[in-house]
Order: C-alpha cells, then sequence, then structure tokens
C-alpha cells in the first residue's frame, strides 16, 4: 500500500498577475477501488485511497449489506493492477442477502436484463432516526470553524470534500476527506462505528452541497442532524422530512438555512 | 411532465445576523432517472430534471454505449411513479453491443457473480483527441465569466453545477446545469451533438472540480480542452495526458493551472 497516498505531486504550468511559470502541484489521488464481499466484486468506487478500511465498513452499513459492524469478521486492502481491491469477509447470512440483492438488482444501478423496475429500488427511505440531540447554531457554525482548520488533503490539493463529527460536547471529534462527498461521508461513517461512537449524540458536517444520498446514509446510520455548506436537493429535504433527520444548508459564517426539523437547532 | 422543472418552493427556517424567521426558497430537484434501452433499464441516475433528451443523447455516446447519434432513433420522456423513465430506442446493432457489455458488466460498476474482474474495465481511456483549438488565457477568462452570468438555475437555488461550451470565436454559445456535475457535462456533450456543433473547436467549461469520468467524457466527445473552476484528481491529469486533453483547473479571476498539454492555452 506504500504507493498509494491522499495525494501526489505533479508538473504544473501555472498562469497568474499575467504570466506564466511551470512548478509543482500537490493533487488529491483518485483510484478505482472494488469492494469484494466473501471473493465477490460487487462495486467499483472511484475514491481517495486513504482510510479505505472506514470506507468499506461505512459503505457496506449504509448502503444496507451489513446490518451491524459485526457481520463483517474481516477486512484487507490489496493493492490491484488497475487499482484497489477491499476484500471484506462477511457473515453467510448477509452475504446470501447480497447475492439475493444482486440478483434482483437493488440500488441505484438497476438491471432491466433481470425485469427489474429499477426505478422502484432507486430511492430506499430508512426508518426515521430518534435522536433527540439539540445544539445551539453557536455550537454548530463552531463546529464548520473546527472542521475548516482540520481539513489537511484539502489544504494541501483544494480537491477533496470532507464529513466531520460534531459530538454532544460540540467538538469536532473525527473528520475524514475523499474526492467524493458521498465516500467522504461513508469513511465517517465506518470511522464512527469502529471508535463506538453514540451516534444520536452528535451532528455530521459536509463541505460539500447535501443530495438524497447522504441523507439517505445519515438517516440510516441513524444520525439526527446533517448540516452542509452549500445547498441540498429537493429529494433530500423529502427524504430528510420523511426519516426525522434535521437538514440544514448554506452553513456560512454568517448564517445557515434549516430546511426540515429546525427544532434541533436552537 | 409539467410536474418537473429543475427547482420547486420549500419552507424553510432561515437564521442570520442573529435571528430565525421562517420564509420559502427555491431548491434544485434532484430526481431518479431511468435509462432504458429497446425496453430494457439500464442504469437509474439522480439528475435535474431538465434538458433530459440532452441527457440520454450525451450519456448514451460518452459512456460509448451508442457510437453516433444517428444510432439513436427515439427518445421520450416519460413520468413515472417514482422518477423518470428515458425511452431510447437504439440501433440493434448497439443494442446487441450493449447486452454483451451487461453481459460482462463492463463500466463503473462491476459484478463479480458473472466472474468479470471488474477493476481492469473501471477506467476506459479514449482515443487521443486531435483538436488543434487554442485559446488565450484572456479568452478561457472570459468565458467563465459569461458562463457565470449565464447559471440560471444555480442563481435560482445555489445547488447546481453548470458545463458551458466556449465556442471557437470565445462567445459562450451552450450552457447546461444540473445537481451532478457528470450530468451537466453529459447534457452539454448531448447538446452539442444535436447542434452539430464542431466539438474539435472549443472548450469546455465546468464550474466544479475535474475527475477521472469528466476528462474520459470529454475525451471520447473529441473535445480538446476541459477547464475547471476547481481542482483535477491526479487520475484525471493522467488521463488528460494519455488522451492528449488540455487540463485546466483552479480558473478564477486571477489565474489558473494547467496540468496537461499547455500549448492550447497561450
Amino acid at each position: 500500500m506504500d504507493k498509494y497516498f491522499g495525494s501526489s505531486i505533479w508538473p504544473v504550468r501555472r498562469f497568474e498577475k499575467g504570466e506564466s511559470h511551470d512548478c509543482f502541484d500537490k493533487v488529491a489521488e483518485e483510484v478505482p477501488v472494488a469492494l469484494v464481499y466473501n471473493g465477490i466484486s460487487h462495486v467499483v468506487m472511484l475514491a481517495t485511497p486513504a482510510d479505505l478500511e472506514d470506507f468499506a465498513l461505512g459503505f457496506s452499513l449504509t448502503e444496507g449489506i451489513l446490518a451491524s459492524p459485526e457481520e463483517m469478521y474481516a477486512c484487507e486492502i490489496v493493492e490491484a493492477e488497475n487499482g484497489i481491491r477491499i476484500e471484506l469477509d462477511i457473515s453467510s447470512e448477509r452475504f446470501l442477502y447480497l447475492k439475493e440483492r444482486r440478483r434482483n438488482l437493488a440500488g441505484r444501478t438497476g438491471c432491466g436484463l433481470c425485469g427489474t423496475d429499477s426505478l422502484s429500488q432507486a430511492v430506499r427511505i430508512p426508518a426515521p432516526v430518534t435522536s433527540s440531540q439539540i445544539f445551539s447554531v453557536e455550537t454548530l457554525h463552531s463546529g464548520f470553524d473546527q472542521m475548516e482548520k482540520m481539513q489537511v488533503l484539502k489544504q494541501a490539493t483544494g480537491a477533496t470534500h470532507a464529513a466531520a463529527w460534531l459530538d454532544g460536547n460540540g467538538h469536532v471529534s473525527c473528520i475524514r476527506e475523499d474526492v467524493g462527498r458521498h465516500n467522504a461521508l461513508d469513511k465517517l461513517i465506518g470511522a464512527l462505528t469502529v471508535s463506538r461512537s453514540d451516534r444520536e449524540k452528535g451532528a455530521v458536517l459536509v463541505t460539500s452541497r447535501a443530495s438524497y444520498e447522504m441523507v439517505q446514509k445519515c438517516a440510516s446510520a441513524k444520525i439526527g442532524i446533517l448540516a452542509a455548506v452549500s445547498a441540498p436537493t429537493a429529494l433530500a429535504i423529502k427524504i430528510a422530512d420523511e426519516t426525522n433527520v434535521t437538514l440544514a444548508g448554506f452553513v456560512r459564517k454568517n448564517g445557515h438555512t434549516v430546511y426540515s426539523h429546525p427544532r434541533r437547532l436552537i
């Protein structure tokens, strides 16, 4: 795994103040990562090759492949010719479930060859979250200030999104970065699971927009608050409303907007 | 289709200047869109329901499902219960090819159930582009100024990315928006194909970062210049280098950085 880091150095031509000069720049890595369950390759994602164990666990949980972390027996990162293989060893019960699901090809990529109506399976709605976490708006904004200082890969490359955990005491206790905003969130949820953090006590902060999938991932992880630097989509609001997730957007220095369940931000 | 627009109005609670008030906000739509080829559902994407014919054509071309626009005989947008179906009628030759490809499950989502090593198929490298287009840096920057004024959906919602075409005369002649940056690019390439624009004479400008997939899509459309407001990934640079695409990033008021084939920007 020595070959892979979150970033690498590239020769570039920079134009500034009316002049060009050749120099070097740090760039974020993006690598095809295959998630392989019990020897069966399930999906290939393009991801930043850092914190991949967290990614594998978080993705498996938020996509409903695993119902609990105990169902994952082992996780090995293997460097392959064209990318990285994450080889997961999961319980035979969940593996049977995955095979059945693949046969029906649920999820975002449907397969009409099997006669499935893929649209009806595209949007999964988790059970409503029961988190009673409440934050003051000052604590929320302080969380974003803390997160900004912790984005090491972003500071080096300018290319990565971050997802961070604002714990019940108002401290950002965990942050994960990736070129993909969904991957950063999966990595965070994986890391929170490993550290046995109480996900009902805290909030997820993200540097990106909030899509439906990000709300769906938070709700399936029982997280009650998702706050984003940028805008949500209409589908994200709809799912946040249905799953009892507080969704905030446009969190900037001087304000923010709450799109669902505003009672958790006072 | 009357139900779908690029945006919709939602009740929100806004916090600004230390005070909360309830009001309404315009939010970008994000809808599951199934691409159905000759009756067979191929993939479901989350997209902004605008310019979907352009999206269908562009996606089909840049993903290599179609080799030329003439292979698409019809394209119908159908409102379904859980989203939108785009029903495409394509040549039997391409449909056979798609079925074969699905059997091998090439592309980003591999299927180990069929015994395929999906990693080896995850990164597709198109033939090198031959575009001899050259722009001055002033024209490039003027293009970004033009694009910014044309982002109607972004101005309304703050949530959408744009991809725009800077034509050989230095005018932004086409722009497409979507909550997904790859979708915006596919829509643009579809629109350029419909209008029979010479894709070797111009540049693609995007408001987002530049991932591998965006370079791959430009190269497969024979576009020689891709310029992004934000950062590229290392894999994007590698593929741009191999496919003879000029890749520029961090295009801002006072400068930019060129990561590959800088000869096209003088």
